[in-house]
């Protein structure tokens, strides 16, 4: 399995899930492009596809929490990912919170 | 936070990540718009809506292997979901696998 067989969507993109290997937390949904994989494992930290701002960015590269790579799974479809990582600092979302999942939805 | 103010996609859906609350792994990824987020919570079931066949899928409804809903996290941004559940049966996956997230891809 190669990188540019995974089954990209009409816009590139495959949606990767973020996962803390040290507490199993989920911490943030982003989107990647093949690009955005590739630098995943050059640079051994999580980079994504922005899709508001329409380039790639590599996690923490201006707050410092930054996503270690610990491995990249891939699933049946080879249609998403999920990128296992370690935390750098003690917050992965940019409201200051440990992980972006810190509210709970209501059925309204 | 209304389930209609999410910030749906041109598209009208959200990525879904599904986690298992008992043992902390990362089930697979889908997508909802919002009668799927609406039907997970009228059945308790974990609800999407499939790209592929362009209709609602509640998972588990051939298989048996239900995704019992213990909660619904919402992101930052609010335009991704995690569905927090509980599997009946072994297997997530309809390869028979636990996870759709079995194999690990390398840089290559």
């Amino acid at each position: 399995m190669k990188i540019s067989d995974l089954k990209f969507d009409a816009d590139g993109l495959v949606p990767v899930a973020v996962q803390d290997v040290d507490t199993g937390e989920v911490l943030l949904i982003g989107f990647a492009n093949e690009e955005a994989v590739r630098q995943t494992f050059d640079k051994r930290l999580a980079t994504f596809w922005s899709r508001s701002r329409g380039e790639l960015w590599t996690k923490g590269d201006t707050s410092g929490n930054r996503l270690h790579l610990v491995e990249v799974r891939y699933n049946c479809e080879e249609s998403t990912l999920l990128y296992r990582v370690r935390l750098e600092g003690d917050s992965a979302c940019h409201t200051g919170n440990y992980s972006c999942f810190f509210r709970t939805l209501d059925a309204s």
